[in-house]
């Protein structure tokens, strides 16, 4: 076993709360088998948000299709001291067998809204939860921050994610890349994205590789002839605009050696008077052609400031404040119980009341193609609009192949595009997007606390 | 290979940012190979910060153990099309080398001040950068926002890490549960965390279980005769304090059959009045024993409010705000380069400069052992105070086994004790602490700087 033996276990059905187990152990004592229904949706959304694009599906469908407890899986629960020898032993043959319906990745939604619908036996559909929203909740915010800073870039920008090491831990520094490119980005600086999810990677060098030579001009140099096509040299380590004539120096001695210097990066100071100030150099001194990207503390908010001010750059790199999702590191996301033996339930806690049963969101359009509201009813009522959440597993079965990611990302691109305009510019809406509640589920709700009030 | 198939590839040292290997290859191309030092270290603590606590050490070392390119990530490496297939192969026999001085974990520290310091080939230290920066900040973040909890609860109540569904994929919401633990709660729902760490694990049942029954009464009856030592019952799916009423009538009904009820939780709504009236129900009905856990959106400021208020509950179980440190959910945190082949080096780039050298930390105590101030110098400056970093790894082998977590815990908490007053209290202390750069330090940039110049 390595040293590193928690990444190994990083996949264990452990890792959930240990209550799915207890309410597990007393469902298979009571013999509460029956099938539920729990839907995965947002509360509120944040306050700085007006809309949210799901992300995350995929890797939700794969560890249903992978979920089993293995002998160190039992063991270990064993060693808890809390829970019975024979339930423990009862979940070796435990699989999900259940259904689920979803929007597909890259749909937008908003509050209330059931992202994801799971049918199952109730112990499988209820052990699953703590993952459910952990997978759900993390790349639908990072999409969504990605999303605001597309917008705030206009669409023709580069943005790339340079956010792995601030991101919080390996997983989400790994899905941060995956959501970012779903929201549009261009690419990630992290390799493993690639790998796994053939994302565009981008990269060139860090301050310390230029503090390592006793001359920046030599460092630059060395890196050229290091890297001949991947030439972005980072200009402000000690001061940016001799940064620039260095570069100029540079690009006009290697010339003739057959080198081109494709860009510089600025990471620190004023970066639109900066980045003003670069391209006067190369411009004034025939480099054109030398590309401005810039880097640090960038968020969509500095990004629509930048553009506004007219900075002369072509790309952006954005580390903490997408990864992180800085101004909204959370949503009040749940995964809830809403049916079950065939009888909708509803939670009615102060503040946290939902709505019961099977439900559907149905999006209406108006005529120019943009969204003009929703409405949540339930599967079986018979409503006008688009219905957003479809099949995506039947009985445990994922439904062959998992989705392109690039359609996933052309989707995401499409719905920005669908957005009504007071939701697609930066600051918050006065207005929120409306959504419906249909009359069939209202109806129900009252049906279901009128029940709930004579049984107990 | 599964579907999961993500979670077998976190391990790997492709999991870093594409310039590390940039860089890298082009280090390789000059021959620069001499002895690097690089520093990790917060630039300046959060606005809502006093203090930091060191945490993620361990996994750190583990990292760097098991640092290593397998044939895998060398092929993936060779798909992206950036790097010499000659470098690439390279990559394979590269190992960590290096040695490692750091504060334990558990130690207080504040800005600027080195926290880990690696001392190794240039490439090797290099390449590590991206997975230092990852796996310290989120531990300490998290240890860090633990620790402000503990302080607001006064030491006595019991403090739950509920967050690992809210937490930013699988690996934030395991080590969320160790860097809890470490800042001072009493254990986690996590049951892998059990596993992995041996911390206590606490759950019991969810809103659904009540909700899946038809009658809230037999679903609490149900939980209870399915765990009989393990029964705390969620009071307020549909009405809290009548809730508490049925757990009355169940003691008594279940108290002839040997059962005891434990405890009761809350988890919406005004908690603390919500709290006084199930205390006064539970204690006019002889159920003086049963104990009140409260949930719900806490974190440290509302949890001072509830005990300023006097709320009669003897836990909490804390989930979102802990597990993403909701409030400072990033640090300014940075790994720089300080010295290379014997010449320290130093970043001046606008607001982001850098102070160069091998440095230690020395902590200065008051006489009632207390903190007073810091002192920032050179490792082999003769200067008072405690040396706060260790050595902790020598040549890439760790020193032996990890430092148990049960003695980091109470490091911490020994820390915490330790702390100036004004920094004990939970709004942020008009004054920071004391942290002086000493004049040795101050001589070496100035020196660093003159060369600087001189040299370009």
């Amino acid at each position: 076993m390595s040293d590193t033996r928690w990444l190994e276990r990083l996949g264990s059905p452990n890792l959930t709360d240990l209550y799915q187990l207890t309410m597990l152990q007393a469902y298979r004592h009571i013999g509460m088998d029956d099938t539920a229904v729990f839907e995965f949706f947002v509360r509120k959304l944040p306050e700085h948000r007006n809309f949210m694009l799901a992300a995350g599906l995929e890797q939700l469908l794969d560890y249903l299709t992978d979920f089993r407890f293995e002998a160190e899986d039992l063991e270990a629960l064993r060693r808890t001291d809390k829970l019975d020898g024979a339930f423990i032993d009862s979940l070796a043959h435990m699989r999900f067998t259940g259904d689920v319906d979803a929007m597909p990745e890259g749909t937008v939604f908003f509050g209330d809204e059931p992202v994801v619908r799971v049918v199952a036996p109730l112990p499988e559909a209820q052990l699953i939860e703590t993952r459910v929203v952990n997978l759900l909740q993390m790349q639908t915010l990072i999409a969504s921050k990605a999303a605001r800073m597309r917008l705030a870039a206009h669409g023709h920008q580069r943005l790339v994610d340079f956010g792995l090491r601030r991101a919080h831990g390996s997983e989400a520094g790994l899905f941060a890349a995956r959501a970012a490119w779903i929201g549009g980005f261009d690419g990630t600086a992290t390799v493993l994205a690639h790998e796994l999810y053939g994302i565009p990677i981008f990269g060139t060098m860090a301050h310390s590789f230029i503090q390592a030579h006793d001359s920046e001009m030599r460092a630059f140099e060395d890196f050229c002839r290091s890297q001949p096509e991947n030439t972005v040299l980072l200009i402000d380590t000690y001061d940016t605009e001799e940064g620039a004539r260095k570069v100029v120096e540079l690009a006009r001695k290697l010339e003739p050696e057959g080198f081109t210097i494709r860009g510089v990066r600025i990471d620190s100071g004023d970066l639109c008077a900066s980045a003003k100030a670069v391209r006067r150099i190369l411009d004034e001194s025939g480099c054109g052609d030398i590309e401005i990207m810039v880097s640090g503390g960038l968020n969509e908010d500095r990004i629509a400031d930048l553009v506004a001010a007219g900075i002369p750059a072509t790309g952006y790199g954005v580390g903490t404040d997408l990864d992180v999702s800085a101004d909204a590191p959370y949503l009040d996301c749940v995964y809830k119980i809403q049916e079950y033996a065939g009888i909708p339930r509803r939670k009615k806690s102060s503040g946290k009341a939902t709505w019961p049963g099977r439900k559907q969101v149905f999006r209406h359009y108006r005529d120019d193609g943009t969204f003009d509201h929703d409405v949540i009813g339930l599967v079986d009522e018979p409503l006008d609009g688009e219905p957003l959440l479809r099949p995506v597993m039947r009985g445990g079965n994922p439904p062959g192949g998992a989705e392109p990611l690039a359609d996933i990302r052309e989707r995401a691109a499409a719905q920005l595009a669908a957005l009504p305009r007071e939701l697609s510019l930066l600051p918050v809406a006065a207005e929120p997007y409306r959504v419906d509640i249909s009359e069939g589920l209202r109806a129900m709700a009252e049906r279901v606390d009128e029940r709930v009030e004579e049984k107990d």
